[in-house]
Parts: structure tokens; C-alpha cells; sequence
């Protein structure tokens, strides 16, 4: 894996740094959850959203495959210009989060602890579910970061690979998709689980229906706000936060923008200007 | 568009370029219907099939991402060395067919000339039906290649982007799919179409659900055989058809292959013997 560095910055912009945008990564479309998430909490801030439309999705794909089209988003970004990097797609959060700090220079955060995090604190019998892609429940990382955060907590993992169409589709509360949350929890009911991870970028979507089917006594937890408190708990840290002024939004597809542009309309309410980076195959 | 040469074949086998392989291509697995389908007919043909597992699904690909990738699958199966490539993707035949033909040296078919063809003749009222995929449906291929074998038939066309999902699920015969199918194909029966092209290579594992939808007046067209009937008389025609003795069955894909295997397994009902070949990226 070659290190590409950043193109040296002869003129810095007012406030230095602090002034770079935060970038956003995801698979698609489903990351624009958590760039609203962030974008809501920290108006300020210039945010570049990049999505792999070129190879979406990445829930179905090897642990290998993910890893390559992660890194080269984030040397994508890296020479863009970023300050931070958010890996808001759970299953690159899952499988590939070394790969991408490899990638870039910038610190990084996956969804995937700060989502573990809020449901560690948030469940009282320590029974915890999570849901996800394929890809990202088998390769365990949620269970692993829950039980190295609350030692002893029981952890209930299930796939759904139908929920991320169902969203696509605009079938956010529809009464098939009710049925197939009911086919696919049925294992977070049977387990007794009292919170449950939301762990795909897309879920959120489909609070309503998964709420209904659960029931009132399970919280459920959405890794996007989760990580929106994260990224900006990290940039005060480092000094790079920015509170001044109104941020500005970028969006970045690697393959044609129509669908982004109409799915993005439907999901976050707006209509963005999208351009389009394509990488070589 | 480069175009790459086979390598010479310095000791040819018995029986001439007749030995060769047939190659298959899809984005994934669906294409293995077509595969299926030429390998019952055509018992003693060798075959070769590659599933862009690193790119799937096509179907909501831009046209320019799909001929890339097509591109790429037909020049590695022209360096592999077949006598024939049957592109069984819809996606891909609707959309990169002439860029495809570009990219390798022997006689392409694709799936969307002999399932019009199949269509305009099974048809008696000229009411057709097809359904498809986002990108297929969007390309009108179907409509214009009915239009010009049958002047006045009417096609009513219709995506059904929760098919796909729903077969690489198994739910070949359950209550969502068929509520599903209601949907998607209620344009259809207003229509009145008397036959329905299943223009997508998961659909005629759908052929259960979809054909009690419709009622038995609607003829259902399966792309999968109208094309192994073509590349059979096509092969006569040119003198490469293979008759003697039982073809052998290769497969390779793009991206890791255990979920191949075991989604081939369910397709197919076998186990197959899968080699990976990874592109760029």
C-alpha cells in the first residue's frame, strides 16, 4: 500500500487547518445520514462527501475488495484536502478501518465504536443487538468493540440484507418492509436484547418500522449521531474545530451522479450539486 | 478503447477452435440461469463463466460504468481463449453490447435480441410486457429491439429493483415476493400483455411467483433459453458447434468467491469450483 501525500499547501486559507473540510466516506448514498448528522451539529464546518457509487455496494463484497476501494477513497480525500476523515459506511468501518489510516494523513473515525459506545451506556441488562450487512456481522467487529468496552455483555447479531433495497426503493414504512423486519428480528426478540445498533448507514431510515417491531422497551441506536458527537468531541480536542460562519457542502460520486443526486433528495431533503471522480476501473 | 490480442495458441488442441470454450458473462450470479441453460442444451460445449462479483449489481450503474466493466470481463475472457462470448447480463447487453464487441475477437450474444425475438413471436394481441433492472428499463434496448422485429407491438416496461435482492435472499416463493410482485407488475396487467419478457437474469427464479401474479393467459419469456437456443444455431451456422464427449465447466470471478459458491449452490444445485481473477480495482 503506497502513501500518497497531500499536495503542500502554498497558500493557507484564514484559520489555517481549522478551515479544511471534514470528509465523509461512504459506500453510496446511505452515509448521507451521518454527514447530516454531523452537518446539523456542527453548521460550521465545511464538509466533502464522497461516495463510492463505482462499487456500491460494499456489504456484499470480500474483506479484500473493501479494503482496496476504502483506500483509495481516502488518498482521494487526502489530496482533496480534508482536516478529518469520517468512515461513515459500517462495513469499511468494520473491515478496512486500518487500511484507510494507512491511506491518509489525516485522524479517522469508523461508526463502529462510537455506535458500540452509546450502547454499551445505553443498555441496562447488558443484552445487545446489532444489525448490519452481511459483511459487517461476520466479521464481528461490533460484538468485539461492545465486549471490549462492557466485558460480559451478551451481544445478538443478525444480517439483513433486504433493509438496504427497502430503503433505496423509498419503502421506508411500508407494510413489506415491516414484514421483513419482523422475519429478520425475530432473533433480537427472542434474545431479549433492551438496545439495538442500527449498524448500516441506511437503517435509520427505517426507525419507525424496526421501533414498531421491537417494541417500546429497546432503545435503539443510531451510529450517525453517535458519530457526529464523536468527530466533533475529537476536533475540539485537536484544536481543529470551527464554530464561525456557515459550512459549506461538497459531494463527490465515482460513478454517475443522477441517482445520487434523486436518492440524496429523498434522503436528506435537498438538492446537492454532485461531481463526479472516477477511478480506473 | 484498446483493443488486446489472445495470445497465439502454439499447439492447438484436437478439434480445432471448435475445443474452445464458450464464454458466459454476468455481473454476478444471475447470469448462471443462461449458463444453466446452455450447458442442458449443449452438453458437450466447455464453458467458461465470469461473475463481476467486484462490480455487482449493474443494474444501477451508469451505462459508462457498465461498459467499462464489461469491457474489462470481455478482454480478459479474449485472452482466456473462447470461441464465443454470450454477454447473459441484461444490464450489459441493454447498454455496452457494441463496446463489448470492441473488446474481443470472436462473436458476441447478448440476451436482449433473442428474448425480444422470443416475444414478437409468442405474442398474438402485440401487447408485450418486459421488466427488468433500473439501467435495462432506462435504455429502452428491449423496446426497440421489439419494435423492430414486430412494427406496432406495445411494450409496457417496468424496473423491479427488489428482485434481485430478493432471489440472491431465496425467497423465490415467499409472501413478500409475491406482495412485491403485485406492485411491480400492476402496470403490466393493466396493460393487458399477453407475454412478459423476464428481462433480468434472477428472474426465472421468480417464474413461480410471477406467473400466478399474471394469470395463465401471460406467455413468460425467459431470456435464459431463447439465448442458449441463438449461440447453438449461431455455432452451427459458423461450424464451431461441439457434439462429442461432456464439456467441462469453469468458473471465475472478480471478487472473493465464497459467496458465489454458495449462492451458485442454490442457483444451480451444485457445488463449482470458483477461481478469482481481480481487476485493478
Amino acid at each position: 500500500m503506497t502513501r500518497r501525500h497531500a499536495p503542500p499547501t502554498t497558500c493557507p486559507p484564514a484559520g489555517g487547518a481549522s478551515r479544511k473540510p471534514i470528509g465523509v466516506f461512504d459506500s453510496g448514498i446511505g452515509g448521507l445520514t451521518v454527514f447530516d448528522a454531523i452537518a446539523r451539529r456542527m453548521p460550521a464546518e465545511d464538509l466533502v462527501y464522497f461516495g463510492d457509487t463505482a462499487h456500491v455496494p460494499y456489504g456484499t463484497k470480500s474483506p479484500d475488495a473493501v479494503g482496496r476501494y476504502s483506500s483509495e477513497v481516502a488518498r482521494h480525500l487526502d489530496g482533496v484536502g480534508i482536516k478529518a476523515l469520517v468512515v461513515a459506511c459500517n462495513t469499511a468501518s468494520a473491515v478496512a478501518l486500518p487500511k484507510v489510516r494507512r491511506s491518509t494523513h489525516v485522524p479517522v473515525i469508523g461508526v463502529i465504536l462510537p455506535g458500540a459506545r452509546a450502547a454499551a451506556a445505553a443498555s441496562g441488562s447488558g443484552s445487545i443487538g446489532i444489525i448490519g450487512t452481511e459483511a459487517t456481522i461476520s466479521s464481528g467487529a461490533y460484538t468485539r468493540a461492545v465486549g471490549g468496552l462492557r466485558p460480559g455483555a451478551r451481544v445478538t447479531g443478525a444480517a439483513c440484507p433486504l433493509f438496504v433495497p427497502l430503503v433505496e426503493e423509498g419503502w421506508w414504512d411500508h407494510p413489506v418492509t415491516e414484514t421483513v423486519a419482523r422475519h429478520y428480528l425475530g432473533p433480537m426478540k427472542r434474545a431479549g436484547v433492551d438496545s439495538l445498533i442500527l449498524g448500516c448507514t441506511h437503517y435509520p431510515l427505517l426507525r419507525g418500522v424496526v421501533g414498531r417491531v421491537m417494541g417500546k422497551g429497546v432503545t435503539l441506536i443510531d451510529s450517525a449521531a453517535a458519530t457526529a458527537v464523536e468527530i466533533r468531541a475529537l476536533l475540539r480536542r485537536i484544536g481543529l474545530e470551527r464554530t464561525d460562519g456557515k459550512g459549506r457542502h461538497r459531494f463527490i460520486v465515482s460513478d454517475g451522479p443522477e441517482r445520487f443526486r434523486r436518492l440524496a433528495r429523498r434522503l436528506i431533503g435537498r438538492d446537492v450539486e454532485v461531481r463526479c471522480h472516477r477511478f480506473d476501473l
